[in-house]
């Protein structure tokens, strides 16, 4: 099934805003298996949009527009659709009604044109919006989807999520429900995850796929069934199998995150940072942990095991990470940056060292997510 | 003239990477007057690609593609304009033997599809890539005009500004050379900076123009001439007339940042930091600045002053910045963060207590900002 992706918006065409709406809706598509052929940005101009919806329906089998489903006269989605379908315009007088008073209660006075945001094509469903006020669309017209969304990128993502993927999904014979598991790892690269997994790739049904992000790899098993429980029986022997073979590289699952994951690990227990070479992203980073004591920055420094000393005496932590760093040469004669990190804490402390390319940004951006393993190692 | 962009990609449109690219390129046509009315993007597809151009020529004046011009199989940027304009393709043998030679020197070893980034369509010009390998194409065909440039943004940027731009101008009879002065501001808010310039922004050549960006407002005052010479002599007045009005405000020219314009003020001496609530980030910033001493991050603790004491005295710095915040609840009843910023000095110590709205990233972001610009002044 061809999905076409419209991005309404002037702002879009002149370059205020960077188009980041069709990247999602484009890769929420792409993980469920619909193919895509073409994505249209135009303007805030009816012709061209209605020209636009009626191209995409000529050569896609759904159509999903993004923006201008606001309430000014400069948000013509609605009435494009209108204009490309030969259909009138109906309103939602109950969603009008409360447009109506959630602006007056805010406001004392309501503009006419804002219950534009309870109208609808007629014979399409008016998609509630969870995160905001205007209606989406969706219409079956011609044996074809047209869905609208807004354009503020809450609204469209829960939309697309709750309202548009389930009716494509449909329209397509696809499984009602879709769900993954993240497993994020760290400490193995991308190539080395891959070969461990290697045989696992070829299921459809939990499928397994790479996301490398944050600089980490997430190994993400997605399932598809009729209902929650049968996808989760899906998911669960898979996910066994992954986290047996990756073993204490998997340090955290779906949403939760390296500082989540400290956080626990420290208990009561409160953490100092002293860093050089790290440009005080380590404490910057720790300082959103709920036993983040203090953080010491230097251009220069020691080493790492004074550091980590250092800070559990500044600061009275249970924990001190101390982070050096120097530049060397590596063997192919390019510059590096060899860092150590140490956890000092009440029975001693150890050290160990990493070299990461180069000497900019990135590498340091490698070793401040480096640093954040090292302590979640030491605290388990 | 109708400009009309077409990015070329199927890793656009299954979202694997966000198209900034096109935004780049919506954004310098629209300074400089051309108009906008379609964006699309199409996958690495022959038929689809062609068909792409010809719809584009039959409603626009010019046709930027950027991407795939590179060397693999996958790249028919080239191949799509000779389909859609009926052309044969030609390499350019030096350029060949050029990325022979280079390649040759790194690898070892040469694939023959890495010469087809010398090809171009018969007729047309090709470009050079001051970043890169893969030539770009500039096409006169049928009164209009076919540009492509590559995908990679470094690359992509270069080739806009030095071989699009300038034809593109050119058809459309515009003046030789544009360029802009922009001066950073900091303490005014946006309306206040355009309420002070209002009767300049009638002027057309120079032109005004307002940025907000890394919390700064940017005034931009760009003039268009056929000579440099001229073009300066345009801008020169406006400029002195808008620092005039602006005053002490107006802190950096063009690229400068206020990281530069820190680091010029301190001249040899050094800066120590000791923050709260900003979360080490004062620290992080400044830790690019040539006169940085070193920093601490606390998670609670005293008021500013003794908090720029500490940072002098713990660092051995000349100059100490002490910045310390509290959650207050502002008139409206909302939460506000109250943030302090001291500044100490070998002839003492000075703080400013400013308001930002919300206790959350984007208030200390602001905070953030402030302190650098505190500091900024008190070293003037």
């Amino acid at each position: 099934m061809i999905v076409e992706i419209i991005a309404v918006g002037t702002e879009l065409l002149i370059g205020q805003i960077i188009n980041s709406n069709v990247a999602h809706i484009g890769r929420r598509l792409a993980d469920e298996g619909f193919d895509a052929h073409f994505q249209v940005t135009v303007g805030d101009n009816l012709e061209r949009l209605s020209g636009a919806i009626t191209t995409a329906l000529g050569r896609a089998d759904a159509v999903i527009l993004t923006g201008g489903v606001g309430p000014t006269q400069d948000d013509l989605t609605r009435e494009a659709i209108c204009h490309a379908t030969g259909r009138g315009m109906r309103r939602d007088e109950g969603h009008a009604r409360r447009i109506h008073e959630r602006i007056m209660a805010r406001r004392g006075v309501v503009a006419d044109s804002a219950l534009r945001m309870a109208d609808y094509p007629d014979g399409s469903d008016p998609l509630p919006n969870t995160q905001g006020v205007a209606l989406g669309v969706a219409l079956r017209h011609g044996g074809k989807w047209i869905c609208a969304v807004p354009g503020v990128p809450r609204e469209m993502m829960a939309m697309v999520d709750l309202e548009v993927m389930p009716r494509l999904r449909t329209a397509a014979g696809k499984a009602a429900v879709i769900k993954s598991r993240v497993l994020h790892t760290w400490g193995y690269g991308e190539s080395q995850v891959a070969e461990i997994l290697d045989d696992l790739y070829e299921a459809t049904n939990p499928s397994i796929a790479f996301l490398i992000s944050d600089m980490e790899v997430k190994v993400r098993i997605t399932a598809k069934a009729d209902d929650d429980a049968s996808v989760d029986a899906l998911i669960a022997p898979i996910e066994a199998e992954v986290r047996r073979r990756l073993g204490g590289v998997v340090f955290a699952t779906d949403d939760e995150t390296i500082l989540d994951v400290i956080g626990t690990a420290l208990g009561g227990r409160t953490v100092g940072v002293c860093e050089v070479a790290t440009d005080g992203l380590v404490s910057h980073r720790l300082s959103a942990v709920g036993g983040f004591a203090g953080g010491t920055v230097l251009p220069a420094g020691d080493d790492a095991e004074a550091l980590a000393d250092r800070a559990m005496a500044a600061f009275g932590a249970d924990i001190g990470v101390g982070v050096s760093g120097a530049v060397v040469v590596d063997d192919t004669g390019e510059q590096a940056s060899e860092i150590t990190f140490a956890i000092a804490g009440p029975s001693g402390s150890q050290s160990s060292t990493m070299r990461f390319f180069g000497t900019g940004e990135r590498a340091r951006s490698y070793a401040v997510i480096a640093a954040l393993h090292v302590l979640r190692k030491a605290l388990w």
